[in-house]
């Protein structure tokens, strides 16, 4: 069965929205916070661990999976579910972002077949297509697949943007013709930049194409402006259906998450709240904070004292800055469980705002919470 | 209260006995292995999973601890079982073995006051004394405390050896006669290299001081042979009381460990088991196992088919192989988990063949088992 995705409620004031998707892996309820396991595992936690933080989709990454261990591995090892031992649904991307953000020196050449471009890791030769990316997936046996993509810079012009996208069309339906796995849905990607006229045509072109869920991409790239990002969002969402999953792709900034379930966004991922950890940096709801400063050597309360995760249910700030301090893994892991439940506990208190219809107050609240200096 | 030992049954052939430690934080059994947690925490594991792997003492180092976060930041915490978050008993060491393993440079001058050292974090200038060894201990407040001793290298002379033990039985009784934490057993440990006469004095002198458990030591340096590992047992035992814990300090070899308890000895500890797992090297009945090796690629099956741990109720060789090769710290962390329950097995087991009196013949079958090349 694919995954499915049932509206639930509208809320009153916004475009937010409550949802429900059915999967092989159970049922979860949406606005969502996907953590990400880029090479089949999230960085320093078992998947245990993961679900104690109210997890439902985790996604991994199709490039570094294609790369290592190869998705003929994965394949052979039962599917990506068996693998990394993840019994809950499991999102893929198709590889094109790390293509074009990781590719060794940037040197990469697209042409209309698909993208030569250089490993990250050994500087080799590789050559991405949309039937390959999609063809990898089908063997990752994920949950749900991304189109194959291009993801221009920021700085694109409005003319690149144009040309790229209309052959990410392309791309998407030569996808579309070769997605075989029947337990796999497959989402088509908005592209178009920050303009109004190039998301309409590209939201409308791609949901003739008849695509699973739709993802609004190009909004996490380096050097995008939050307005860009709500641009994006605003100009896409109106011409997606409202029967399919909208996913908003690479965002998990706390506010950028609310802004985004305002705008009719039901599913998010980003790496920053496992990388930040791992820097030593927790989300709090008066802003993040940095376990290095020296002013927690001695400060024995937990990261926040209301929060549910086991990390603030058992250990100290003073604890946690010894171990990042002294590089001890245990440290990054400890500030990924929070740091990651902080995100989800947020969809939890967003989907309370939507059936209360009060979003709008909640972000109020929140976001001057959060930029309140510590 | 102080933790007591309690001699439940000598087995009929060997030396070897079963025990029972009552703790502050439960009753134990003996022969028991003991997870090391260098600095506060055993690498990359939660107290949740160490204790899943059937764990009871844990050890944490003193000289890591004093230098990082210091031992008042630790008492300010609530002592060392809160602020690592281990509710079950806690040995700590003296720090001479760090002193004289890992100082800067090995640039170190032993006096009869104690001994001058340089850090090893950034060479500033330290001196670490028996006193201030057993008050940093007090302060961290474990519930065994090691006295302060001298761990003469291997090729240590005979004569060199003498002197140091005489001075090592003095510094036991200063840092006795400075000990002052109610709860805390402080433990003596006997040194004298693989010399009979110069154990025998060592072992006799200590226990004439008193203490609640005593420890053999000088068998973990580099370049110790197996055969003087167990002379030194050898000729420590007989003059060790019966109603006290000996505890065999930095041993973690399989062997060993088996070969130290049909010598008497009641509890080990060893970075070994989480060492090698962070470079990919598993325990298993026939002998360790490198999961670097390209043959566990596609390799799906658990690292034992027969052992309980999590790591073999859910993970493959295969996807351990992944994670270690892409350097993702959960492999390491799988990697522990399962070497530390194979050592923890192995002392339920000598428990076992003690209860049995067929202690020999366990040993035969594991040697032979262990020994096959794979």
């Amino acid at each position: 069965m694919k995954i499915k995705y049932y509206l639930k409620k509208k809320e009153k004031n916004t475009k937010a929205r409550l949802g429900k998707i059915e999967t092989n892996y159970g049922t979860y309820d949406t606005p969502m916070f996907m953590p990400v396991g880029t090479r089949a595992t999230i960085k320093g936690l078992t998947p245990e661990q993961v679900k104690e933080c109210g997890s439902g989709i985790v996604l991994a990454n199709t490039y570094h999976l294609w790369l290592r261990p190869g998705e003929d591995i994965v394949k052979k090892a039962g599917g990506l579910h068996k693998f990394m031992n993840y019994d809950g649904p499991i999102l893929t991307d198709s590889g094109g972002f790390q293509v074009f953000s990781l590719a060794k020196n940037k040197e990469k050449d697209i042409t209309e077949d698909g993208v030569f471009f250089k490993s990250h890791i050994d500087g080799s030769n590789l050559f991405l297509t949309p039937e390959k990316s999609i063809e990898i997936q089908n063997k990752l046996d994920s949950d749900i697949a991304m189109s194959f993509d291009e993801c221009p810079p920021a700085s694109a012009s409005y003319d690149y943007l144009k040309n790229s996208l209309e052959r990410t069309l392309r791309w998407a339906k030569r996808g579309k013709d070769v997605h075989s796995n029947k337990n796999q849905a497959l989402f088509g990607i908005v592209q178009g930049g920050p303009y109004k006229d190039l998301r309409k045509f590209s939201a409308t072109e791609t949901v003739k194409l008849d695509f699973d869920g739709y993802s609004i991409g190009g909004v996490a790239n380096d050097g995008e402006s939050k307005d860009d990002m709500y641009k994006a969002i605003d100009y896409s969402i109106p011409y997606l259906p409202e029967d399919k999953i909208r996913y908003l792709m690479g965002v998990g900034d706390p506010i950028d998450i609310i802004e985004g379930v305002i705008r009719g966004v039901d599913i998010f991922d980003c790496v920053l709240p496992t990388r930040i950890a791992r820097h030593g940096q927790a989300f709090t709801r008066c802003g993040k904070i940095n376990l290095n400063n020296s002013k927690f050597i001695e400060d024995f309360t937990p990261i926040e004292k209301s929060c549910d995760c086991y990390t603030c249910k058992h250990y100290t700030k003073g604890y946690i800055r010894h171990l990042i301090t002294t590089k001890e893994s245990l440290g990054g892991s400890l500030l990924s469980i929070h740091n990651i439940r902080f995100l989800i506990k947020l969809t939890e208190e967003l989907r309370d705002a939507i059936k209360n219809d009060c979003i709008l107050e909640y972000r109020e609240k929140f976001i001057k919470e959060y930029s309140q200096k510590k």
